[in-house]
């Protein structure tokens, strides 16, 4: 069942958080991307009416949200524990990007609990803390303004997560392409109602459909949006011999009266 | 120049922001990722300290934001614009995740304006504002909860892009991809010689206007070709309109309003 969804064995742990609006909108970041467990170490406050409002309807995971004492609370039952990082830190332990780590992270997901774990708002995580993780995790950010909002941070971790889990299946669209005989009457058509309303008199007939010919190749035309373009021509030329044939006949019966 | 800094090409277009808090909290996911240039299309409230204070550092990124009144002067200059939707609509034109759009649009950043487009918190963009887009975004998520908060969006997608960035290498584009104005004077150009040439009679033309946005949005214009479409477009007017001057001048006793 653990593999079905590893997700659900991940922890999102916030340490000594001082704005309650930022859990909200961390819960709010955590259930967009299919994340429910949220703990909580010595929050300065909360519950409080700013969460409820930050987190938008992700209140059932405020209301899960175990609160604790410590971080050793905070991590009990966990197997792997990855901790967020601002800086690159002089340490030995090795910083990994996002993108790294959430494939290591749901990997140990798949049979045990695991923990994502951020410092407080302006100083991170102490190096206490830091020492209770296997993996330390930087989102790279431009070098002059790297303090990421901690909800932010939550949000694009998560995000990794989420894409890491599924390998996403794009919304394929069901589209009908035209035919090579569809495409082909269409330019002809084109071409024909061309010459008609008399485009070709100051343009070079073959470069122009060869131009024309390109811009529709990239657009994969599809079936419908060849009746439609056909459509268009028809009109167009239809107009022009209704014009045509009703100036003539008006035009021979005035001159038939002259005589 | 360009080339070295595609990021400096992108602006964020926030439309008709809400909550001013949203519209700091952007700015500041923004430079972390070392994005600066933000247009907001009427915003319900900015300048505001709660933008200020989300903003939390970035300031110089509201200081320099653009106020628009329309999408089109938000989108002026810009050759590629891509829009974030929550929705994977019911729509023919192809939905991209951030992880493979990011890397099209710093490629279309490498000598030109580009935008990446963001609607309210409440209903998203409009059809019309996702007509004006080549390329539709969305950021996968939990198909029960999927609202992420504005700036968590934009941390996202400006987060997809500062990693894409990292192992950018332009290729110098062959196309002289036309401008958001021109794309938008070829279809105010259409519309109007459709009317005239009678096509809307038995056609919804909001409908159909959309259809064909979405067959040139995949096409990408280049100026050129625009010329060569306007150029069809006039020409199918004027001989309409020689025909009917001729027509009316020769024969004085109707109209053709009736063909």
């Amino acid at each position: 069942m653990y593999k079905q969804n590893p997700l659900s064995h991940i922890r999102v742990v916030l340490s000594h958080t001082t704005h309650p609006g930022n859990i909200g909108a961390a819960a709010r970041a955590m259930k967009t991307m299919g994340l429910h467990h949220l703990y909580l170490i010595n929050p300065r406050l909360f519950p409080d009416p700013q969460a409820d409002a930050m987190a938008a309807g992700a209140d059932d995971v405020l209301r899960d949200a175990v609160v604790c004492s410590s971080i050793d609370e905070a991590l009990q039952g966990v197997v792997f524990t990855v901790a967020m990082t601002a800086r690159l830190r002089d340490i030995s332990i090795e910083v990994k990007t996002p993108r790294e780590a959430m494939p290591l992270l749901l990997q140990e997901a798949a049979t045990q609990p695991v923990a994502l774990l951020f410092g407080t708002e302006m100083s991170g995580l102490t190096n206490e803390e830091m020492g209770k993780a296997q993996v330390l995790v930087n989102i790279p950010s431009h070098p002059d303004f790297s303090s990421l909002n901690i909800a932010a941070a939550v949000q694009v971790v998560a995000y990794e997560l989420s894409v890491a889990a599924q390998s996403y299946l794009p919304s394929v669209p069901e589209i009908h392409p035209a035919t090579h005989e569809q495409v082909e009457g269409f330019f002809a058509h084109m071409e024909k109602t061309l010459f008609e309303i008399g485009f070709f008199t100051t343009q070079n007939p073959a470069r122009l459909m060869q131009r024309l010919r390109r811009l529709y190749a990239r657009t994969r035309l599809e079936q419908e949006e060849i009746n439609i373009l056909r459509g268009i021509l028809s009109i167009a030329t239809e107009y022009n011999a209704r014009l045509r044939a009703r100036y003539q006949r008006e035009n021979t019966k005035g001159t038939l009266n002259d005589v």
